[in-house]
């Protein structure tokens, strides 16, 4: 049964190689990585791997392989290997690759490097990877391949299958697209269709029109929202005056879609999604560093608030063990209203156009669990300390942090987006210290006021 | 221009919707819904409405276009749909969706709802409906689709061309499957091949075998990562004995792919990558009670080991002020981590086969991380209350939370998974509770140890 997929082959795979390399038997690493695995699967060993390892492992794989295994990599890993090589080995490895495929690569590389490259390549190549170089990297222009197979509405099915039996053919072509005599886009025909209608029948009177065509410019987030709803393998890119320019496969968009979900994950902790899991740790540590420098910043201002009220805290002493517990009911609530903002406007569901609906609901949702959690605190509080005062007024601060956390959770991502700043980095730091900062001052507020 | 995928096409349309309902004017909406909107377009709307006006705008759906929409809709709308149309009325807007997709929805509804729109199908389709809800939802016989097109290894391109010709076939189709006698899976032939090939080529010559089948049992989660690592459009799904029993496509794999990476950030939130937007606050309120009420608990036990040390606090009022500080650090570093182990566990790069290096490396990170901040928050401590011996403490507090964050969030992942439990829902609460309680055990311990 080696047609099939195991469950937890590539993890076998894996502790093979490692159990290889420490017993230092090359050959054995090497046979595996050349014969058991596919490109792909070699590009998520190696992306599994601590630098030192994964070299090692890069100079096993066979020569005619490393191209396709270098477009399976994340940006960060292809970049150090590309680094390393020559421009004329670069030109020499890549040599099957697709030219999106190629295009992406070279977009990464420092000016003068991918110039060398483009240099040493074939002139009919170079001049369609320099037409999708001139895309941004995340529009739809970035993601197309210029590589396609055209067909015109005015001739016969029968021309066409013989048009086709002298071309190229991409792998896992499913439609064709048809396009005029000024090569403006029409529509599409399914490679099903073209099997099954007469002989005779004309192109533009059997395609089928309800696929789009995708404007070049349109930013990559959009182009997957458009595949994914409407259930798209492929679609046709025209410029500004409708012309066909390119094809998007879906195979790069689910790229985009893991990658745009995966941004907002790791961005709401501070991390970076392309960042490579075994990086130096040095470089890693930076990284990190940065983020953990801004949230000592805002915890220090969370802390200067509190030690306004130092002198309260001398004399109550509850209030430095329950203040602690404000500001993270707040965060908590504030943390899951900005969760499902940020989901939400990465699906299109919320947009300007719904936003009165979603501050209303979220602002329900709020007073309710407000309400509910703020008698719950109280009863604790009074169980504890035995104090009614204190209950109040940790329930009225904890009422009114949930209110504002839960507000600015709604509304953060919407003004940080209109100044283009990412609300799925930022808007994790300043709603936390939000959060702090109206927690402590209303809690150890009113205390003053009500307590002292 | 119609031709193009405006930016902003469906936010208008919403826009321009909403407005009609304001005013009213229902024909307005419903020229939009039934003229502008293809059907998944409609269903993306619905989801961004709240459940009053989603109603009426389903209202103004299409009927012929109702079960579409419907397949587009997201569980929890879908089931709202389901629970008010009598069981004639589901097979009848269901008639013209695929099976797969039909499966789906009728492994939400309840047994006997269920059973009694089964009895009322035509019973060819009914016993392919009845073989897909054999499968669990989340394995790849769940996601497959067993309406196929298979073809013979023995046979000529001739004679596949001629079969295939009175064939009703699925939209989208790239590649075909070969099979033998028995139907075991052998390999696959690509359109493109078909209409290259000369009409006497025997496919089982010709056929490509690079891609696996994927055995039914195999997890939802695995046969994305399958399909994102090769770059496939469908795969062959075969049972226990290699025999082909379905195909899954690329649409149905990327919804996997959305769920999947959504459900971790939405889960380190305590949210549901099911639930709906718009559902009605109280159902939502409940949801998110949960995950605010056991935060509550973890916070009251921070507090509760804060309070052990009142007398401390009260005679070093700093100490309040700076023990959420060493909390929250301890409390970031950890869920950088844990976030990054989470997704890697996702995308399959982290393993038991490298666990050590991951530990190795996050350690490694943690001791620079910690002793860098350690420093700094010291020399801040130094500068505001001017007091070395302080400053030491927090120092040590620090490096001693961080470090304990960082492993614990590197292995709780692995300690929760053995155990069956959702890393991303539980592990954010654990790791908290640790790095708060850990916070204040050793920075108060340590206080009073050596200022007191």
């Amino acid at each position: 049964m080696a047609n099939l997929q195991e469950q937890n082959h590539l993890d076998t795979l894996q502790e093979r190689i490692i159990l290889a390399l420490e017993s230092s038997n090359i050959s054995d690493a090497a046979n595996i990585i050349q014969q058991d695995l596919s490109p792909p699967e070699a590009a998520h060993i190696l992306e599994s791997c601590p630098q030192k390892v994964r070299h090692l492992l890069w100079g096993l794989v066979n020569e005619e392989d490393q191209g396709e295994v270098l477009t399976h990599l994340n940006e960060d890993i292809q970049q150090q290997f590309l680094e390393e090589m020559s421009a004329e080995e670069i030109v020499e490895t890549t040599q099957e690759i697709d030219n999106d495929d190629l295009a992406d690569i070279l977009q990464q590389m420092p000016t003068e490097a991918s110039h060398r490259v483009l240099q040493l390549m074939p002139s009919e190549e170079r001049s369609q990877v320099e037409g999708l170089l001139a895309f941004p990297e995340d529009t739809a222009g970035g993601l197309m391949t210029n590589r396609m197979v055209n067909i015109r509405g005015d001739v016969t099915i029968e021309a066409v299958l013989r048009y086709l039996r002298k071309k190229k053919l991409p792998k896992s072509l499913d439609v064709l697209w048809v396009v005029d005599r000024t090569q403006h886009y029409q529509g599409s025909l399914a490679l099903t269709e073209l099997l099954q209608s007469p002989p005779e029948a004309i192109i533009s009177e059997i395609m089928d029109t309800s696929i789009k065509a995708i404007e070049c410019t349109l930013h990559e987030d959009k182009v997957a929202q458009i595949f994914e709803r409407d259930d798209l393998v492929s679609a046709p890119v025209v410029d500004a005056d409708n012309i066909l320019i390119g094809r998007i496969t879906i195979d790069d968009v689910v790229d985009v879609i893991r990658d745009s979900a995966d941004h907002n994950m790791m961005r709401l902790a501070g991390l970076d999604e392309e960042s490579d899991t075994f990086a130096p740790i040095l470089k890693s540590s930076q990284q990190r560093a940065v983020w953990l420098g801004i949230n000592m910043a805002t915890a220090f201002v969370a802390a200067a608030v509190m030690s306004r009220f130092e002198a309260s805290i001398a004399q109550i002493v509850a209030l430095a063990v329950l203040s602690p517990v404000v500001a993270s009911m707040g965060g908590i609530a504030g943390s899951q209203t900005l969760t499902l903002m940020i989901r939400g406007m990465a699906t299109g569901h919320i947009s300007r156009a719904n936003l009165s609906w979603i501050v209303l609901r979220e602002m329900g949702v709020a007073v309710i669990n407000g309400a509910l959690w703020a008698s719950v605190i109280a009863g604790i509080t009074v169980a504890w300390y035995g104090q009614w005062s204190l209950a109040l007024v940790i329930a009225a601060a904890i009422l009114v942090n949930i209110c504002i956390a839960v507000l600015s959770g709604t509304l953060l991502p919407f003004i940080l987006k209109s100044a283009r700043i990412d609300p799925a980095l930022s808007g994790s730091v300043i709603l936390t210290t939000l959060t702090d900062v109206f927690g402590f001052l209303t809690f150890l507020g009113l205390a003053t006021v009500y307590l002292l």
